[in-house]
C-alpha cells in the first residue's frame, strides 16, 4: 500500500528512512532508561537528579515523535514497539534495583554519549538525500549535547 | 540496600509489589502501541484516530509514573525497561506498516480489552493489603474503561 | 446492539446500571433547579447566593457528564432527557416565581439532603459489583455533602 | 412581589417575556438533547460527533442562562425547570439507546432547525417592544444557524 | 481642524454625536459614583457590595471608551473633563461620609435606572442615523439593566 | 447539490448572499493590502505603523471568516479565491516597493474608507432580509471606522 | 458613625486624611485627563501617544483606589465624586477638541509635574504622622516621575 | 447548635469525626515542622531541601483544609488552633537553631512515618462507617507516602 | 554554628531579630485562626466571611514566610513551632464549636488589631537598626489595617 | 530608494530574492485556497477536514510573514497583493461551490505536493547564496510535508 | 540639553545620581557574573548551583534597569557600558575556566558581600536627599540579602 | 580539569570554540550597548525606539545563553565577563549623555551590522566542523538581520 509520494529518489529514502527508524529506536529507549532511572536513583543527590531525568524524557519524548511523524511523511513506517526498542537501541542495559546517585549520573553519561555518536552519524549520512531531515537531527543533536554536558559536569 | 521502610507486611508487599510491576509493564506498553498505531495509521478516519490515540498515551504515561512512584514508595523497585516492557506485557503483538483505520480501532479495542481486565483482577488482589495502591488502580481502571468504550462505539 | 463488551456480569450490570441512571437523573435536575433559584432568588443576600448556586451547578453538570459515560463505558445507555428527568428526580417541585433568600437556602439544602441520602445508598449498592463505578459516586457524595454543609451553615 | 421596576410597557413586557421564556425552554432542551446524543451516539463517526455536540452544550447553556437573566432584568420570572421544559420544548422526542452516527446527525439537524425556527420568530417579535432582547436573540440564532450548517453539511 | 471624514450627513452627526456626548457623561460619572460607594459603604452586606460595585466600575469604565472611541470615529470630539462630568451627569448628588449598606444599594439602583433610562431614549434616536453606534447603545443597556437588576433584588 | 435548508426567501437570499460574498472580498483584499503595506513600509513612523497594521489584518481575517461561515449557513458557497479577490475588491491598486511612512498612511485610509463605503451599503440592504447578518456587518463596520479615525488621526 | 477604630492620633490623622484625600484628587483627575487626551489627540505620534496614555490611566487609576481605601483604612471618608475633583485638582484647564500631539506631550508633562511636587509635599508630611501611607505616596511618586520623564524625553 | 444533619448515626459520627479531627492536628503540624526546617535547613545540600520542603507545605496546607471542612461538612466541629496543635501532634519537638542538612531530612522522614503510621490507622476505622471519609484519607496517605520515600531515598 | 554574616551589629540585630521573630508568631497565629473561624463560622453572613478569611491568611502565611527567611537573611534562627505559637501569640484564645457569624467578625476585629498594634511598635523599634526590615513590615502593617478596616466596616 | 544594506552579493540577492518572492506567494495562495475548502466542503468527514484545513491556514499565514520580511530584511520587496498571488500561484484552479469531502482531500494533496516541489527547489537554490534563507525553507518544507502526509493518509 | 526637569535641588542630585549609577554598575557586573559562574560550574551540585545562578540573574537585570530609569527619571544620565562596568564594579575579578561547585559558592557569597556594603551606604546616603530613590534602593537590598543567605546556608 | 568529552576533534574544537566565544561576546555587548541606548535616547520617537530596543535586548540575552552554554556543551569555557567583553566586542563606542532619536537609530544600525558581518563569517566558519553549532549561528543571524532591517527602515 503506497500511502505516501515521496519527493526522494529510492536510494535516498532508503537512508533517510534508516537514519530515521535508527534515531526513532534509541529516543524511545532513551525515555524509558530516563524514567528507570528517575523511579530508582537514590542518594542525597536524589531530587536533583530524578528532576533532571524528566527533562531527558521530555527531549526524547518529543523528538521520538518528530522522528516517527517524519518517516510517516516521507513514506516509510516507522517503528516504535518495545520489542523493536529492546533490540536495537544504542544504550547498554541498565541495572534493575536501587541505583546511587554517581551511578545513575555514569548511566546517563554513558547513554547520552552513545546516543549521540550515531546521531553525529544520522547528521551526515543525511546531508545530501533530505536536508529538512539533517535540520531535525541537528536541532535534536544539539539538545542531546545539552544534557550530556549537564550529566558530565556533574561527574567532576 | 534497604531504602524505604515499608508500612506493609512481607506478604502484604510482594502481592501489591506484583500489582503495580504489572500495572507498569502494560501501562509502558500501552502507550509504546498507541504511539505505533498514532504514526502508522491511515484511511478516511486517519486523523480522528490519530489524535484519539494521543489521549490514550497521555492516560498511559500519566499513570505508568503513578505506578512505579507507588511502588518506590512501598519498597518496592519498578522495571520499565524496554526487555521488561517486551516480554510482559498483557498486549499481543502489534503488526509493522501502515495500519488501516477499522484495524486500528480493533487493535485499540484489544489491547485496552486486555489490560483492563488485569487491572480488574489487581484492583482485587490489592483489595485488603493496600487500599492506597487500590485506590489508584481503580482511577487508573476507570479511565481505561471510558477509552475502550470510544473505541468500541466507533466499532459499529 | 451490543456495543460496550462489558466485564461485568449481567447481576452486577443491572445494579450498576440502575445506580448510575438514578445519580444522572438526580444530578441534572439539581442543575436545572439550581438555576431556576440562581434566576429569581430575591433579598439581601440575592448576591452571594446567585453565586454559590452556580457552584452548585458546576458540581453537578460535571458529575452528571461522569455518571452518564460511566454508563456508557459498561454498556448501559443513560436516559438524561428532560421527560425522564422530571418523573424521575428525587427533588421535590421548585416554586416558580420570585424566591426570597432564606427560602432559596432552605430549598438547596432540601433537594441536597435529598440527593444526598440516595447517593449513600448508591455507593452501598456498588460497593461489591463495581468498585470503579463507587469510587466516582464516593467521590461526588462528598462534594454534595460539602455543598450541603455551607448551605445548612447559613440557615443558622 | 414588584422587583423589578421595568422601563417596558406592560403589553410590551408581555411579548418580550413570552419570547425570553420561550428561548429559555428551548435552549434548555437543546442542551439535554445533545447531551443525550453525545453519551449514545455510536459509529465510526462516533468521536467527531461526539466532541461536535458539546460545542451544541456550551452554546445552549450559555444562552440559556443569557436569556433567563434577560428575563429577570426585565421582571419576569423565568421558569426553566425540568417539567416545563418537558412540556414546552420545541424539539420533538429524541430515542433511547444507542444512536447510530447518522441518525445522531438527521436528529440535531431536526433539532436545529426547529429552534431556530421559533427564535426568527421571537427575533420578529421582540424588534418594536425592545432592541435590548432583540439584540440577544439575533446573536443566539446566528449561532444556532452556524451549528445547523455544520451538521447539515455532514448529512450529504 | 477636520480630521476625520464621515460617514454621516451632518443632521444625523449631530443626533449621534449628542448621544455619544451624553452616554459618556454618563459612564464616566457612574464609575465615580459607583468608586465612591465601594469605598464608603459600611453594614453586614459590605463585602458582597463592595466586590459587587467594583463589576460596575469595569462595566462604566469600558464602555466610556467604547463611547468616546466612536465619537472620535465618526469626527465628534468626546469631552471626560470631571467639570464636564460633574455638570452633565444623569446621577444626583451622593452624600459624602460612610453609606449604611441599604443605602448604597438604594443610591446604585436610582444612578442605574437614571442612567438607564437616557440610554433607552439615545438607543431610539440613534436608529435611522447611525445603526454602528445603536449597536453599541443596546449592548451598553443590555449590561446595565442586568447590574440594575441585581441591585433592586438585593432590596426586597 | 442543496446542502443548507435556508430560513431565508430566495429573495431575501439574493440579497444578503451578494453582501456577503461581497464583504468577504473585500476583507480578504485588505488583510492582503495591510500585509502588503506592513512589510514594504519604511520611514521615521516604520515602527508605529508596522505594529498598527498587523490589527488591520487580525480584524480583517477574523471578519472575512465570519462572512464566509454565514454565507455557508445560510446555504450560499462563499468564494475567497485569490483571482476572485483581486478583480472584486472595493480598493485600488497598491503599489510595489518600499512605502513611504505618510503615503502608507494614505493608503489604509483610502483602502479603508472605500470598504466602508460598500459595508454601510450592506448595512442597509440586509436590514430587511436578515437581521441576523445585519448584525454581524453592523459589528464588523464599527471596527474598520475605528481603524479608519486611527489612521485619520496620523495624517493631521 | 466613628466605624474605623484608628492606630493614629487625631492630630496625626488631619495631616494624614488630607494628604490621602489629596492625592485621591489628583489621581482622579489625572485619569480623567489623560484619556480626554487618549481620544483627542492627533498627529503623526497619534498611535503611540494614545497608547502610551492609557499607561498613565492604569497608573492613576490603580493607585487612587489605593489613596481611598487607605483613607477608609485609617477612619477617614474618601472622597472621590466628580464635583470634588473639578474643583480640588491640581491640574488645569484641559482644552476641548483635538489636540495635536505635540500639545498632548506638553499637557501632560504640564500635569504630571503639578502633581508630582503636591505628590512630594505629602512624601514629606506623612513621615512622621504614618510610615505606612508614606510608603504608598512614595511608590506612587516614583511611578509618576517615571512616567514624566518619558513624555519630557519626547519634548526634545 | 446543631448546624449540619448528619447522615451518619452517632456511633460512626464518632468514629469518623475523632479521625479527622486527628488527621488536621497531625497536618497543621506538619505544615509547621516542615516550614521550621525550610527556614532554618543549613549544608551543601540547603537549596533542594529547602525547594522539597515547600511541597509537603502544600500537601499538608492542602488536607488540612480538606479534612476540616469534611469535619464540618458531617456536623463535627474541627479544632486546629496553635495549642490544641501543640499538645496534640503525632510529631515529636523539633530543635531550634540551624538544621544540617542530613539532621533535616531525618527529621521530615521521622515526622512522615509518624503521622503516616496514624493515618493508616484512620483509614482503617472509617471504612465501614463513612467511606466518603476514607477516601479523602487514602489519598492524603498516598500523598504522604510519596513524600517519605523521596526523604528516604535521599539519606542512603 | 555562624552561617550567615550579617551586616547589622550585635545591638541592632537584636532589636531586629527580636522584632522578626514577634511578628512571624503573630502571623503564624493569625493564619491558624483565621482558617479556625474559616470551619465554624455559622450564620446568613457566612459564605461572605468565610472566603473572606482565606484572604487574610494568604496575607498572614506570605507575610510569615518573609519574615521568618529575613531573620535567616540577617542571621538570626526563626521560630515558627506549634508550641512557640501558642505561647507567645498577640492574639487571644479563640473558642471552640461554632461561631454565629458576628461573633467571627468581632474576633477578628479583636485579632487583626491586637496584631496591627505590635507591629506599629516594630516599625518604629526597626527604623534606626534595618531600614530593610522596616521596609517589610511597613508594607504588611498596610495590609493588615486594611483587612481591619474591612472587618470593622461589617459590624456598623 | 536603496533602504536595507544587503550582506549578499547582488547575484546572490537575485537568486535569493526570487526563491522568497515565490515562497510567498505560494503561501499566500495555499492559505486562501484552504480557507477556500474550509468553507465549501460537505460530507461525512466535514468537520474533521474543517478543523484540519485551519491548521494549514496557520501554517501558510506564519511562514508566509517570515518569507515576506526576510525578503525586507535582505532588502527586496516582497509583494504579496491579490492579483500578483492569482498569477502566480504553483495552485492550480479550485472549483466553486459545495466540495465533497473526498474532493477536498485530493485537492488539499494536490496543492500541497505542488507547493512542496518548488519549495524543495528553492531549498537547493539558496543553499549556497544564503543559509539563513535556506533554513527558513527547509524549517517550513518539513511543516508542510507533515501536511502533505496527514491528507494522504487519510486518501487511502 | 536639560531634558528632564528635576524636582531635587543640585546638591541633592549629586548624591543621589552617584548613588544610582553606583547601584547600576554593580548591578550590570553582578549579572554578568552569575552567568559567568552560571555557564562553568562544575561539581555534584552543578545543576542546583546553575538553577540558582539564574535567579540572581533576575534580580541584578530586573534592578539595574531600575535604577538606570530611575537615573534618566531625576535627569542623570546612566552608564553602563561594558568599559564603564568593568573599571568600577564592586565585585573582584571572577576566575576563567571551570569552577568547581564549592568555589562557586564563595564566589557568589563574595560578590553579594561586596555588592550589599556598598548598597547600605546608598541607603544611608539618599535617606534626606531623596526617598523615592531609597525605597528602591531599600527593596533591591532586601533580596540582595536573601541571595546572600542562600548562598552562605549552602557553605556550611 | 577535562569535565566534557567533546564528539569533535581538536582542529574542529578550536575553529568552533572561537566562534562561539566571539559571538558571546558580540551579543552580550549588543544587549548592554542596546539598553543604554534604550535608557538615554531622547526626541519625538523615544517611546517606539524604547520598546523597541527591549526587544534586540531579548535577542541578544536569549542568544549569548544559547552560545555560551553551547560552548560548555562541547568542553569549551565561555568568557561573558565586563572586561572581555570591554575589550573584544565588535561594536565601537556608544557615547554617554542623552542620545537624539535619529542618532540612536543610527548607533543600533552599526551595531547590528558590525556583529552580523562576524556572525556570517562564523557561519561560513563552523560549517565543517560543527553542523550544531552552525545551525544555531544561523538562526540567531536571521533574528539579527531582521532587527537591522527594521532599524534601516527608520532611517529612511
Amino acid at each position: 500500500m503506497a500511502v505516501v509520494k515521496s519527493s526522494l529518489s529510492d536510494a535516498d529514502l532508503k537512508v533517510v528512512g534508516e537514519a530515521l527508524q535508527g534515531a526513532l529506536v534509541d529516543l524511545v529507549d532513551l525515555s524509558l532508561v530516563a524514567k528507570q532511572v528517575h523511579w530508582n536513583v537514590v542518594g542525597p543527590r536524589f531530587r536533583s537528579i530524578h528532576l533532571q531525568l524528566d527533562e531527558v524524557v521530555t527531549t526524547a519524548r518529543t523528538h521520538s515523535d518528530v522522528m516517527a511523524e517524519r518517516a510517516s511523511a516521507i513514506g516509510v513506517n516507522p517503528d516504535g514497539r518495545a520489542a523493536t526498542v529492546a533490540s536495537g537501541s544504542a544504550i547498554g542495559e541498565v541495572p534493575t534495583g536501587w541505583i546511587q546517585d554517581q551511578d545513575a549520573v555514569r548511566i546517563m553519561v554513558d547513554a547520552l554519549v552513545a546516543v549521540i555518536q550515531r546521531m553525529r552519524e544520522r547528521v551526515a549520512a543525511t546531508d545530501e538525500p533530505d536536508p529538512v531531515t539533517q535540520d531535525m537531527l541537528i536541532g535534536l543533536t544539539g539538545e542531546l549535547e545539552k544534557h550530556a554536558w549537564m550529566f558530565q559536569a556533574e561527574n567532576v
